[in-house]
């Protein structure tokens, strides 16, 4: 089957249509992974953009390297490094948001009928954008300390696959947190089996109380090969802006190179101007204070939604409250003879006039019905507490 | 053969090496496409960027529709029709640079083994980037007055290809100009034959005295049926800012909604500050302005150019003077025993410190090794005259 043939196949239409009637006057929707505008740091943006298109308008305008604007990727190399991971600014490229770098390793990597094994339930754009690339996709399960390694190590055993795709810090939608014990050990199976470990890692930051373990990349130091068989998508769009479109991938040469080529012939190279702005913004020390009040508003609104959804939904959901992130990964567990269907309920629920993603096209097979995903990020306390009163109506 | 290994077959080392050199100090350089940074209009982007981030932040550093800003689909529906072609903003999606559309091309409509028609010279990324989706490339032959359409229609019964790709207004690298006649006959034969074809037009805009024909596009409404089998790649790259990465993709509405779904997956969608800054700038109508700044300096230069290569190189180079775009197209023609391979003599240009492009990476077969392309755009009057000169030397 080709590429154009797959294209057809592509599992968009229920989320497409449920988005669709997010237009809707008066609805409260807790359905997209948007960070909430009111926290951008605008005026640390317009500075920054105004500082490059004053200073250094050439450059800027110009077209520039496929890999990056070289200042932005020193400046993310010092940003990894103060999340305690050392990566040279040659060991990565920027990329059009990190959609992209996830676009790219699929293009690389992914051959039609090639196997790839993502946490079930996962990020859908990644199992799409794989998908679109013949990858046969197998879920491996999670609890709430992450993906399960031994049953992980199994799967690798016995598929073989191209790569293992994992959300490690706050994963969406589950919102789970693979553990230090566990991040180890994955590095170790991707050393011994000679597996490609594709860690994606959007929301690390957004954290209440506790910083997220290292990350996989930043754990590769103890692991003696493992930076081998490793790649590491980053973005500034949950902790920034995701309209600047800046993102990063870390990988090892020979596949960076060969991404690079692939971003040669996708658009060239990202926009400059973004690209300046986001280096440029680096240099200002904004972000960590522009950070603690996403954490801060987050962790409220994570707060309230947890107490409303037990007192509007009481036993008929289920749900660890998240302790970062974006997201509650709920389950409808029919007590009382309420609903478990998921989609049915967001039906009744946009009847209401509020919404959520069903969480079925999480999963890349088998998907659980029940579940569902709500984010606490876009909307703030007021809208929260009324959408999930809408909600205790539609149940 | 898969994705992963075509990527292996790209032949750009040539290239890649080549621009590599140009790191060289002092090196005067014909080798670019670029435009003149010092063309750019600072001023006016500058004012757009600042006034969308202060009036309308939460959108323009937000997550964005992957079909375009909204505002800006518009801004480039009227653009267009300044250009005499009909678009609605729902009949255009912006891409991350022209080079994004194509690639949106390549990804949604070929197949590894698809054959593809197009100029033979032609722009040497989209032969590589269709490559990769596995296209078999067949050239055909051009003049003066563009691509030979008697040649093209014998090669479409032939070859039945997927697409007819195509730079009618100041193609490159050849500078040829397609002729009205032909334009019309091309679509004819489109609709007769059931033939894609895309129309790449990013230096049409850029002529010294006359307007080229109408585009295709704006001659379809011309030819019934024509505009079901065209689609269209715009840019400002050429006329704006390239640094700004914002292009378009206009196509019937099936391989539109396919190429939309593909870039969802890609990009998720293109900077939405830079779109919005484009967006912006329109408004002002201040791109007449820049645009006849941009004529007038490039005409002078191709001027300069072409009189200097005639009293510094004489017979042993021969060229038609272009009458806009960026490009000469030449070829070394071995008079009084002078070079006549383009590769050799591109070596001992470096040596003089001046640099252009061999002809042969632009021929996606058969290649014409005496042929080279020379960019006026880049370097300054006086650049050209010391460049020129050197080219002289090294002759």
């Amino acid at each position: 089957m080709q590429f154009a043939d797959r294209l057809n196949n592509v599992e968009t239409s229920a989320i497409r249509e449920l988005f669709k009637l997010l237009g809707k006057p008066g609805i409260i929707s807790f359905a997209g992974g948007f960070p909430d505008p009111a926290l951008f740091d605008v005026e640390g943006i317009r500075e920054s953009t105004d500082a490059v298109l004053k200073n250094n308008p050439g450059p800027v305008l110009q077209y520039g390297a496929t890999e990056g604007y070289q200042p932005l990727r020193e400046g993310i190399s010092q940003h990894m490094a103060g999340k305690g991971a050392t990566v040279a600014p040659d060991g990565l490229i920027v990329t059009t948001g990190s959609q992209q770098a996830l676009d790219l390793i699929g293009k690389t990597m992914i051959s039609p009928g090639d196997k790839v094994i993502m946490e079930a339930p996962t990020f859908l754009a990644t199992i799409q954008c794989f998908r679109l690339y013949g990858a046969h996709v197998i879920g491996a399960p999670i609890d709430a300390d992450g993906v399960d390694v031994d049953k992980l190590e199994a799967l690798i055993a016995e598929h073989k696959p191209k790569l293992v795709y994992l959300i490690p810090s706050f994963g969406n939608p589950s919102g789970a947190m693979l553990s230090l014990e566990r991040r180890k050990r994955i590095l170790e199976i991707a050393v011994r089996t000679q597996t490609l470990v594709v860690e994606d890692d959007p929301y690390g930051e957004l954290f209440f109380d506790q910083a997220p373990p290292p990350s996989l990349l930043a754990l590769s130091d103890e692991v003696p090969g493992s930076r081998e068989w490793l790649a590491h998508c980053g973005s500034f769009s949950k902790v920034l802006s995701p309209g600047l479109r800046v993102g990063w991938l870390i990988a090892p040469p020979a596949l960076l190179g060969r991404a690079t080529m692939c971003k040669q012939f996708s658009d060239a190279h990202t926009s400059n101007l973004t690209q300046a702005t986001a280096a440029q913004y680096l240099t200002l020390n904004r972000l960590p204070t522009a950070l603690a009040a996403v954490r801060a508003t987050y962790a409220e609104r994570a707060r309230v939604m947890a107490a409303r959804l037990q007192a509007e939904l009481g036993d008929a959901i289920a749900f660890d409250a998240p302790q970062g992130g974006m997201f509650f990964w709920a389950r409808l567990t029919g007590a009382n003879g309420k609903p478990t269907h998921a989609g049915d309920f967001a039906k009744r629920a946009i009847d209401k006039l509020v919404a959520f993603v069903p969480g079925a096209p999480f999963y890349a097979h088998d998907p659980d019905q029940t579940t569902l995903r709500l984010s606490f990020a876009t909307a703030d306390v007021a809208k929260i507490e009324e959408g999930i009163a809408r909600l205790g109506q539609a149940l």
